[in-house]
């Protein structure tokens, strides 16, 4: 069965060579006019600058969470800690450098080739990052296993704990790097000198663009990584602490540590093949809707899942339970998926209440999305509950692990559906500040549109993924720490509870604290610039972008460090302090007010952002209403919430459990100083 | 031992008997002009309508209720219920009835006396609340106790559920009347038509001063009414249920049934002794600020309980360790309010830098409250944790029962110092409306800041003891319902936990929501009014003031049913259909979740309050500027926030508790659905 596990890497090879093949397509398409060279050169520069600038500030907490691995736990897990890290910041930097190439190249096609060339050049673009994180991914996870097999159980969280880290700075320092440039050149540009989205005349228009990919790529990218990876890690490690499953539903079967950690290694194989597979499948048609061509390919990879894994089920395990809890996983996620977008699109009925109380003004706009978001989370947190119960009833803890690797496994395809969407945008972008026709900024708006709802499946699978992950996680460390029972009625535990409860409140309060803190610094700087040169304004002369764009580094390089070491440790301090069992309940209180926090704020978040565009289309007073002025209110409130602080608490709840599973040991050994 | 039980119904009288000599005493105060005679009478009508209303829609709830507990439970439980629903109800319905006079009598004592003599009525005039809701509260307890003794343990709780059941449904109630007439009534009088707060000519003032009466003194005092019950309640089933303690400092003691029953029960009778010291204590001169001699007042109180726990602690236990629990309490209390004061206080810098965010803009200024919400619930929590964790390592989960009896043993005074806010500003709205000289409003105006900084420390002990007393009540279900242990490795538990988690968000949505409706219908009639009749502002006809009244009341009587029906509904469904364990973890995370969303919603509605009144100062441009529109954007968002949503949370967690301890053995006997 070992031999099995060869097909891990293997296929990862695949997806790499596959991303290679695309790129290098990409790099041959037309850049379009020297102005759109300049521009997308910028914005690259831009990019790369930041990423570089990123992993130098992250290259000191790696040395030291290094050493503090290599001295209290063994070398060989902070080895494969630097790898993880590593790999997160290669399938970031992949994935940008071709996001970064794709969008000009989209605005090109746009314009020379209509709607279905230009679809193509983005979402192939999207598609490298898609195969880069996957196949980095599975790389790893899989090259590790061949090497050192079920052993590899007991380090390869080592390359979790890597993932993860690079994935919380990554995810929080570009959603603070974007939300910054975007609310500065709103607020100032749009709004103060009334000059329309992507001006070249303001200053911040670079920022922003570069925003859209260091967050919205980059970011993004490592934070799937970190849910691709944890999820097949946490299986892996169940299998080989649990001997057997016993079911409530369908037969009790064993499950050896071997073909247990091997099966969704197989299973995420097959998920890489499938998702080139739909990958392929999706082009356009000048006729039908680029919906229809994205959302083909996303249930084309998912149908392929599905069936292999009633094979993989029965090859390995002689019985449908594992397949099940699969299924379980895939359904959950869809749901949340299709809920996220009834709760946050124009087409339906919360956005458009939304819209309606703009007229009353800003207050009553923020009270109504607030409500939406707070309601938004009864449905998702329902199905994920059913979830947990249905793959625990079929394959115990191991089915809840297999329930999250089920919905990761089309990773790569996700991930291309959610990138092309910030490629398209910056197309637009792009296409404004080189003032290309109308119908281009037409078709990349388009494009982009469809994103955002295409998107919507990714979000489920995020959200979704990270909650049965942590969870899964979470079975695995109170294995490691020893804690047969981690009871409630504990008092030890209680308080952990508490504490971990507060922990994603403390966070989202940094973490927007720290937008509000940039986005104030580029506030002044724009407002300076148009200030001290007339010339800006009247397009006599160029505008200093690159200070703006230095402006949000810095910030979100400073901003992202205190939100990003409280994730680690406040779970060693927690363990140090209050021992294991309170480490435990500390564990469930994040996992269970974050996911909460989560999904509210990127509901309330999209839907205020949608509430903006209905009215932008028309309704209620349309643009330059009063109506609209509260609903750009609601937007600027949203987007920390949706960018930044939100997507960071998936991450957080799982960092904070990959950190509980890695130091286990030491904990045990100090047994809490309480 | 026994017979120091009858303290307890014995100072209970007393409380009686001196609030009843509070209330003649104000009876006798001058009501001042006829003018004020008239407003005064319209505000008592009104609130006394909806109070009897709301009973009357209620009564239904509770034969309902009365009906399922005496066929599923026992008809003593079910008895005791209907006498706890009562007693909540009498204590509002006379506690209100002395406020609605208070009022008038107040801005009379203002006009005529000056500051001390209107501070003394309207301090008498909380006061009387306070002492009816441990007077009836205690009497209920302490009277029920007396007849069967240790017996009452397994029917007592049918007497908590009747007061939070009450409890719950009349924050609800009040809490969306009160927000919709003050949010109608602001936002189409003060910001539309531009005139000055409580002008007569606006349609939905006096439904504002209603909704002052029904929200804040009503709805507050049967809101404590059940923390004070449901805090002894948990002490004594806790005491029945555990043979000893066995704590990690201190000596190991027995605690018989009798005695750790009895325990609880004189610490409150000295509470209300205490209290009645504590108000008589407070006395105005004319040199002294107001909020010294009201921190007087409860600084008293709190020293005679502190002394006396230690006093008590050693006649029953021959031991400290109790009176230890009870202090730990008192000082978890004290610090939550003094936290509460620095995070939503204008005297510090998070409510100036909101105000400084303002400047910016209605986002930024949302953005940041929401921030400094988020924020303030770290040191709360760890206050809250460390408490826990203290006041069981001295005398175990009893301990944390005690710690929640201690801080609300003073509830007396408590209640007083939060009631005579309200009575304040209903004080000044009537001399508003009746054209008094300004000094008088001065006067009210300087009282009821007072009350707003004073009742930081209420607020503290609300939040606390709603903790310390949930977690009580919860370990008392595990007891009923034959759980050695709630462990968060059983997927069922997990399960539980999201769904409990999600409530509050479920729970705030509903009420926002509410409110959201109640004031758009306001909004609409206020418009109304202005528009078909010119004479209304012009002030030659009179507006009607008794279709706005009606509105709230109304709208509240139908909004509330949902939330409430939710809290004892969900408890019971988890319950039934996924048995003890799962509800155990659903209890744990509405617990967790609920205290920290709603310290998030006071404090962010109570630091934009301020923030506005800190610009209304004239910092950051004052009133009228571009900030102070932003400001008051943040406070109308606050409105739901800290007045509706947040205060109810705190009774939710309860509630469900207690649902859970009552229905336990019919759980244990269906055995759970799944």
């Amino acid at each position: 069965m070992n031999v099995l596990a060869v097909l891990a890497p293997v296929s990862a090879v695949i997806a790499l060579i596959f991303a290679y093949g695309l790129s290098s397509w990409i790099g041959k398409m037309d850049e379009g006019t020297d102005r759109m060279r300049e521009i997308s050169g910028y914005i690259r520069e831009g990019a790369m600058a930041f990423l570089r600038r990123e992993y130098k500030t992250m290259a000191v907490v790696i040395l030291v969470l290094f050493l503090v691995l290599g001295f209290g736990i063994d070398w060989l897990t902070a080895v494969l800690y630097v790898f993880g890290a590593l790999f997160s910041v290669l399938a970031g930097y992949c994935g940008m450098r071709v996001a970064t190439k794709g969008n000009v190249r989209t605005a090109s096609a746009a314009m020379s080739g209509g709607m279905n060339k230009a679809l193509k050049v983005a979402f192939r673009s999207g598609a490298v990052m898609g195969l880069c994180v996957v196949g980095l991914g599975l790389l790893g996870i899989g090259g590790v296993f061949v090497l050192f097999g079920v052993e590899s159980a007991s380090v390869i969280t080592g390359f979790g704990l890597g993932a993860s880290s690079m994935a919380l700075f990554g995810r929080v320092g570009g959603g603070i790097y974007t939300k910054a440039a975007d609310v500065g050149a709103d607020l100032v540009g749009k709004v103060e000198a009334g000059i329309p989205e992507d001006d070249p005349r303001n200053p911040a228009v670079i920022a922003d663009n570069v925003g859209d990919n260091v967050g919205d790529v980059a970011g993004m990218g490592s934070d799937l990584f970190e849910s691709y990876v944890g999820s097949i890690i946490s299986a892996i490690t169940l299998a080989v602490v649990m001997p057997s499953i016993k079911p409530t539903f369908g037969y009790e079967f064993d499950l050896p540590p071997l073909a247990g950690s091997v099966f969704p290694l197989v299973l995420s194989a097959i998920g890489i093949i499938a998702s080139i597979i739909g990958i392929m499948c999706v082009r356009g048609n000048e006729k039908s809707n680029p919906a229809a061509a994205l959302n083909a390919g996303t249930y084309i990879s998912s149908a392929i899942v599905v069936v292999f894994s009633f094979v993989l089920s029965w090859v390995f395990f002689a019985n449908f339970n594992c397949a099940i809890a699969i299924i379980a996983g895939l359904i959950v996620g869809i749901a949340i998926g299709k809920l996220t977008e009834f709760y946050t699109s124009g087409d339906y009925k919360h956005v458009k209440k939304i819209s309606e109380q703009c007229q009353t003004g800003p207050a009553t706009t923020i009270i109504s999305g607030f409500g939406v978001g707070m309601l938004s989370t009864v449905w998702p947190i329902i199905m994920i509950a059913v979830g947990i119960l249905v793959a625990n009833a079929f394959a115990g803890l191991y089915g809840i692990a297999l329930a999250a690797v089920g919905m990761l496994s089309t990773t790569g395809m996700v991930v291309a559906v959610d990138a092309y969407g910030p490629v398209s945008d910056n197309a637009g972008g792009i296409a404004e500040m080189s003032k290309l026709p109308k119908e281009v900024r037409m078709i990349t708006d388009k494009l982009d549109a469809v994103g955002n709802t295409t998107a919507a499946i990714g979000k489920g699978f995020a959200i979704g993924s990270a909650a049965l992950t942590a969870l899964a996680l979470f079975a695995s460390y109170s294995q490691l720490a020893g804690l047969e029972s981690i009871s409630l009625l504990e008092p030890m535990v209680i308080a952990g509870l508490f504490i971990g409860a507060m922990l994603p409140f403390l966070f989202s309060a940094l973490t927007m604290n720290s937008v509000g803190k940039a986005a104030y610094q580029m506030i002044e700087e724009v407002r300076r610039q148009f200030h001290c040169d007339a010339g800006i304004m009247e397009g006599t002369c160029k505008p200093d972008y690159a200070r703006c764009v230095d402006i949000s580094t810095k910030a979100a390089l400073k901003e992202m460090m205190a939100p990003g070491l409280l994730a680690i440790i406040a779970p060693m301090a927690v363990g140090i302090i209050m021992g294991t069992e309170a480490l435990g309940g500390m564990l469930a209180g994040a996992l269970s007010s974050g996911v909460l926090v989560a999904i509210m704020m990127a509901n309330a978040g999209g839907a205020w952002d949608n509430a903006k565009k209905y009215i932008e289309e028309g309704h209620f007073g349309g643009k330059g209403s009063e109506s609209h002025k509260a609903a750009v209110v609601g937007d600027t409130v949203g987007d920390p919430f949706k960018d930044t602080a939100g997507p960071s608490i998936n991450i957080l709840i799982k960092l904070m459990t990959i950190v509980a599973v890695v130091f286990a040991p030491v904990f045990v050994a100090i047994g809490g100083l309480l």
